[in-house]
């Protein structure tokens, strides 16, 4: 196992974490291992083309779990049934279908789901409502089943590979690279391991999960405080995501503890599942569709952190914002505007606000021509930070998003169903 | 004076109007004139270029006015001055100074806009807060007003044109094309006439006005009565426009009434208010930055006309929509994606819902191959309706938008401050 502050690790980001020590992710990412009691089964069943679709990630035995999905009025049979499945805290296994999102499928899609959490479950010798089931893909075609179903019928444990980067590269469909983070913990029986794996590029802005996230560890905690600090975290991180402000009908984020490494502090598991998932939230973020640069808005000085959240996803959501960021054009007046969005915010005062682009200030103190040819260059870079300062009290937010490209319309327009 | 209904009018839209007879633009709308007791002043001052960039409109005499403005928390010093001279009911005069927003501009730009007010006034023998002021183009750059107070000083009545087009292509910054509408009602002396001039091709989505729109007519009317339907009608024209989301700092949209035509009945008024004001919505959304394609979604069967307006501005806005009306994929899964964003309207139940594309249901009846072949010609026409109806009760609302397309990234990236 590696130890808690082994060489070849790289932090997150500045500023992103109170507990430096477990902000790091192995590089190369394909090191990563699932934490000890989780193994992972990865094949391709020909649900669009030969690529990897398939994958099972389950635990020897019971997981206590948590699990937020999103709020969409045409959320997909995998979430109802998942909503209904992690009702009691309690999973042993993920399954996850890719590029087919079971969705606007009707009673045929409700049917295909159970029988997809039903099969999982006899092949791992548990009961269907131990199985979370989670889609994403084209909407409204419904699954090949006859694959699925003899798919199912041979699936035997023990499972083959402990490797989070196959299962995370499974579950992708249109992402350009797989997304894997990873943290430790001290913990009674030594070291626990945080494991999380993301996919998703497009429709994103979750305002309950991410489009598909999976955490696991073998840190041991109890329900009760798992699901209270695991929504703590998607608030601050999943739900702090935007690439275009389309919210999915299959966002899932679940996490799973097996305990197998015994009691850890509650203080550090919260610290390394917000660094697990702040580190895959700016993966997604930098892997948008078509995005050239990831968009981090830091937002303070606001009446309370709901007005920051606020007015950062203004700003990050702003198409002529994330033009002008494509354009490395240092346009402030744009970022202006999108504050000035919000309208219900009667105590925004364009007179107590400031805008800086990393750290130059650009509104009220214009930065000049030679400022703007440095602004330039900065928001060439592959990460650009916008700032403001609302002058108002001490909330704050931090949002993540990416550019706007021709890439992006590219993708979308040519994207066929 | 044109009758009511001479020849070469168009009419501005199937359903679109209740009084078709006043549904009407002459065609070239070139041969529209301001209506009686309405003359223009059109120049060049030299605020970017050498093109047309400052328009006064001016009345003989006093008029009936209302105007609804952005709400922005980051309106620019024309807004506050023209909210303050509006108050009254009346006004004679509309200045119009394009690509300079003099919006973030401070202490020096609320003195600009006044002196403009101001000389304006002068000019046509009137008091400052009978003028409204109105500017769009960058932000955060302070007038040229050397060269302003210049022209302003040699501003004399009476002005030279009545040629409305001239007013229209005036007041654009990046329009690829003026913007006229025009209607006629009867009124106790003949005829009154009702026409309307607008700009703007981003920055759009008013929720108050968009981003400038003037009318004009020589129908005598009460200011409360004017005011209460000026604002009916914006609320289903202006306020049913998005190209991008993003809220302008500037946006301005006013009536003036000379009432030298005289009295009219109250009722054609608002209809033809309602035809001028949709038809110059339809005009800005065909014309939104890189627009291919004017995107209508109707939405009915709603809880309320709130409701199908949410709904509708989820479908208009959608990146992913748009995008797959750019590409012609007429993958219906993407309006059902939008439509599951109002999350907070938990009476929208997907079994009940209904898609269509033109006359074409798409969902839950599946349009089969050779139906979705037939989809991808109709997204191709130079207008596309997405229709849904949500199966609730007797709720509808109809918007105006635009496709998404490598065009609007290619004009935002590329602006340059």
């Amino acid at each position: 196992m590696v130890p808690l502050e082994a060489p070849g690790l790289r932090p997150i980001g500045k500023g992103d974490c109170a507990t430096p020590r477990i902000c790091q992710t192995p590089v190369p990412m394909d090191d990563v291992s699932l934490p000890r009691g989780f193994t992972a089964h990865v094949a391709n069943v020909g649900i669009k083309d030969d690529t990897d679709d398939f994958v099972v990630v389950a635990s020897d035995g019971p997981c206590v779990a948590a699990a937020v999905f999103t709020r969409s009025r045409f959320a997909g049979p995998s979430v109802e049934v998942s909503r209904r499945h992690v009702a009691d805290g309690s999973l042993r296994a993920v399954v996850v279908v890719s590029k087919n999102a079971n969705v606007a499928t009707g009673a045929r899609g409700r049917a295909d789901a159970e029988e997809l959490a039903a099969g999982v479950a006899r092949a791992i010798g548990s009961e269907p409502d131990d199985v979370l089931v989670a889609s994403t893909g084209v909407i409204g075609r419904p699954y090949p089943m006859d694959r699925i179903r003899s798919h199912l019928s041979e699936l035997r444990t023990p499972f083959g590979t402990t490797d989070a980067a196959a299962a995370a590269t499974a579950i992708m469909t249109t992402d350009t690279h797989s997304k894997v983070a990873s943290a430790r913990i001290p913990a009674a029986a030594g070291t626990a391991t945080v494991v999380g794996i993301a996919k998703g590029v497009g429709m994103i802005e979750p305002d309950m999960a991410t489009m598909l996230a999976f955490v696991f560890t073998d840190a041991s905690v109890d329900r009760d405080l798992l699901d209270a600090m695991f929504r703590r975290v998607v608030e601050r991180t999943f739900n702090s995501l935007s690439v275009d402000t389309d919210t999915s009908t299959s966002d899932t984020a679940a996490v799973l503890c097996s305990g197998a490494a015994g009691d850890v502090d509650p203080a550090d598991l919260e610290a390394a599942l917000g660094s697990v998932c702040l580190d895959l939230t700016r993966q997604l973020a930098a892997d948008g569709e078509g995005a050239e640069t990831l968009v981090v808005v830091e937002v303070d000085g606001a009446r309370d952190d709901a007005q920051a959240k606020r007015v950062a996803k203004a700003v990050v959501n702003s198409p002529l914002v994330k033009t002008a960021v494509h354009g490395a054009d240092p346009n402030w007046g744009r970022v202006a505007m999108a504050i000035g969005k919000c309208s219900e915010d009667t105590d925004i005062d364009q007179e107590r606000v400031r805008i800086r682009f990393g750290d130059a200030e650009v509104y009220p103190d214009d930065p000049g021509p030679d400022g703007l040819a440095r602004l330039e260059d900065y928001l060439r870079s592959d990460e650009v930070v916008i700032g403001v300062d609302l002058g108002i009290a001490d909330g704050r937010w931090t949002v993540y998003g990416c550019d706007l490209t021709d890439g992006y319309v590219r993708i979308n327009a040519d994207y066929t169903t």
